[in-house]
């Protein structure tokens, strides 16, 4: 039996948070723009995520502990012949679980979810700086077809 | 009165689609995915958008003629302090329309729609071979800051 058969993936509740926002904030782009002293604002968030059936924040625990996540959006569309799409954001591995196949769990998770939920097509962007996670992404099928604009207001 | 003065942007119906469906397959990209002579699929794909309180699929629209089209999806999250983002999907400016201004007018009003809607980010992602598209978001203000990845199920 390997570490990961020990490890489960399971929707998120409001009790995962600060140990979901400790993971979004140790990493060196999340370090600069999230509050894990401060959860207001992510109690807030979750509330409209859990309410809405078309999105999906997952926790990977082992025992106790939440030691990665993701959250997974079903976006039905028009363009080509009226595919739905999933998009993945926020994927998190824990700093002591990282290179042990938990971010290919977590992402063959959220593949096995669109399936079922009927999308043609999984998507995601990553940061330009995050070239690790690039190679990470294309070991695991995915074509860096695209460019992600953002635009904060 | 310049051209742009008489064009309205508005929520899409069903009876646009035929006009939208047109325009997603006049581009190289949507030319070899859209099939504009079989509607069915987009018909279905249109009803769980129209129900869809976070879904806005909108047409420019000039007399009675539908000039252009985009999907504006609100995306509520975790990561920023629980910042929601809005995701443009399937833009499309009429052939007969391009380069007056046309594409501006409907990122604007994904803009301003995205403000109302409380986000605090707005992003999209362009084929790599769109470099005109590519231009054009810079000229907006959008910053070409991630690589965007697909996998086709």
């Amino acid at each position: 039996m390997t570490d990961l058969d020990e490890m489960a993936i399971r929707p998120a509740t409001e009790e995962d948070l600060p140990a979901i926002v400790a993971m979004l904030a140790d990493d060196p782009l999340g370090a600069t723009r999230e509050s894990p002293d401060g959860l207001t604002p992510y109690i807030a968030a979750f509330k409209h995520l859990a309410d809405a059936p078309h999105q999906h924040v997952v926790v990977a625990v082992r025992g106790d502990h939440v030691v990665g996540t993701l959250q997974l959006t079903v976006v039905p569309g028009l363009s080509r012949k009226g595919a739905t799409r999933s998009i993945i954001e926020g994927v998190r591995v824990h700093a002591d679980e990282r290179g042990r196949g938990l971010g290919t769990r977590l992402i063959q998770w959220a593949v096995d979810r669109s399936l079922r939920e009927n999308c043609q097509l999984v998507q995601l962007t990553s940061d330009a700086t995050r070239t690790d996670a690039h190679r990470f992404y294309e070991r695991l099928g995915f074509t860096a077809s695209h460019v992600g604009f953002k635009l904060s207001l």
